[in-house]
């Protein structure tokens, strides 16, 4: 938070064409196919042979994100993240961003200011360019709509619907932090609601709080695909939770899955903070949400290819029957429902 | 209004997916180059040889509209025509749409699918496909965000950098009709307050409150230039009002403007409109916004073939100097200001 002491700028004081110059000025365009980008009435894309990629999510403060723990920055970066999140689990690149944002007089320039050097930082470490946004007024709160476009590569494009009977389930990263380190920031929020004086010690948490705050996208691993010819009969990004993404793929491919609980991949602070928590570890894997990993299929024969990753984890693998099992610790089967995260 | 009798729906009772399905069931897919459309996590489209124009918009009610005169159905339509505006505006072809909702909970199933309904209206009517989107939560009030997505022709496109000195300035249409509309609205509004028996006669004001519900995007006369070959020297569309746009097209092109006002194209309802409240119809052609006509220059040699058409007013022409100047119907030079309207 600024100190109250220091001056702020009321947006008005500029106006829309100066807010608009003061934000776009920091930004580079790296991409070729970045023909003309913010100044006009509209962008213009050059993508030549490669198909067009085009995706949208709109963030609601209060509904999506809570501004007394989550800096403006981080929520800039986690807001493009996720966009292009999507993207890549198309299997492809984004090469653009357009961001629309409403906001209420609360907001100083200082904030905007804040949240685009995020959105800048998310497009400087995925080589993204900002084409273009609106920016206006809000009654009440802000408002973040972000499109994410980008372009297939040469070896085509993945969807939740391809995988068939024994292709292997695999999931990147580790699951569950994202929820957990929200939990931990809720927890830290009631707690200066009730002594303000009370400086939270959030090192314990560093690696769930991190998820939650500044999640990255999985470009790295499109790119792994990318290079050892590796492409997957279907995929997703776990934005909702591991147990609705699932149900996703094999309700689309017309299929179903067992998955082990013993293989799901959770970090061991993720298992300690949920035994603080009192909160079991699979179930928080299951269903916690926006942990942005990816979650595909591979035929069998493509075990190799992705062994050598650190990682992948092989999770389970998928059935002709379509009913969505787990496999417990213990060996019984119990059905997967979606208990993923909703925004209604 | 719906009656207070008739049963209305909380759009928790079906979820974001009940509401995905239902709001998408309506709309078809019209153009071969949308590949993948709703249903991923991305839509998927093929372009081919030519470019991709992309522009966006945020609407967001007690700023852009007021939902106590301005029907939902109406709504929907009029988002979608605005970005198609900006699409027309640099010389392409709308293909395909994102819209993005956030509601607060006062809006039924309902409102939501006369909104969806005003939006397939006009996906119908400009042979758009709706591709994407996000609905979610709104703490307070409707928020829409549209991207459109189109394609250049072969002839390539058209900024707002292009004029040079003696290109002649044309505009489609009539002006402040829109602006008009929105201030019979308004008083209708104030009206109605003070005494909700009042029945409003709107039967004087058809045509400006048409402007002002349903405005309508200028495809038509991108394919009269194409079928003619013709190619603006720079073209923008009228949404914040004449004079800010002439600027634009101006400082973009680094030149200037004589404009003059007795060819100011104004109709007969709006000059009609603008006694009555005392307004001068002049100064409103100039200001009013969201009339969404084209405002474009041509090469002189071109006049020939924009004669024909009805819908173009000549209205004056480029300047090698940098003033933007309008030549009043005594004969008087005066400058022109941007008094558009502004969301800050």
């Amino acid at each position: 938070m600024k100190k109250s002491s220091e001056k702020l700028t009321d947006i008005n004081q500029i106006g829309e064409f100066g807010l608009i110059d003061l934000i776009t000025n920091d930004f580079d365009i790296v991409n070729d196919s970045t023909e003309l980008s913010i100044g006009d009435d509209a962008a213009i894309l050059n993508y030549k042979n490669q198909k067009t990629i085009v995706s949208t999510d709109m963030l609601v403060e209060g509904v999506h994100f809570d501004l007394s723990y989550f800096p403006l920055k981080h929520l800039g970066y986690k807001a493009v993240v996720s966009s292009i999140s999507d993207i890549c689990s198309m299997y492809g690149t984004t090469k653009q961003i357009t961001v629309s944002i409403a906001i209420s007089n609360r907001f100083k320039l200082e904030s905007i200011k804040e949240l685009y050097s995020g959105i800048n930082h998310a497009c400087k470490r995925y080589n993204v360019d900002l084409i273009g946004g609106d920016t206006t007024s809000s009654l009440k709160g802000l408002v973040i709509s972000v499109t994410a476009i980008g372009c297939t590569t040469k070896s085509g494009y993945v969807t939740r619907s391809g995988s068939k009977p024994n292709d292997l389930i695999v999931v990147t990263g580790s699951l569950g932090g994202a929820y957990l380190g929200l939990q931990v920031l809720e927890r830290e929020k009631q707690v200066f609601l009730v002594n303000p004086n009370n400086k939270p010690d959030l090192s314990k948490y560093k690696y769930v709080v991190e998820r939650q705050l500044k999640p990255e996208a999985k470009s790295d691993i499109i790119e792994f695909f990318l290079e050892n010819k590796i492409k997957p009969t279907s995929m997703i990004d776990i934005s909702d939770g591991l147990s609705s993404e699932i149900i996703h793929l094999s309700k689309n491919s017309g299929n179903g899955c067992i998955i082990y609980e013993e293989k799901l991949p959770i970090s061991q602070e993720t298992v300690d903070t949920c035994k603080e928590f009192k909160l079991e570890a699979s179930t928080i894997a299951l269903s916690g949400g926006e942990d942005y990993e990816l979650l595909f299929t591979i035929d069998s024969k493509d075990l190799k290819k992705i062994e050598q990753h650190k990682e992948f984890s092989v999770i389970g693998y998928v059935t002709k029957e379509s009913n969505t099992n787990l496999i417990t610790r213990d060996g019984k089967t119990t059905p997967i429902n979606s208990m993923g995260w909703k925004s209604f």
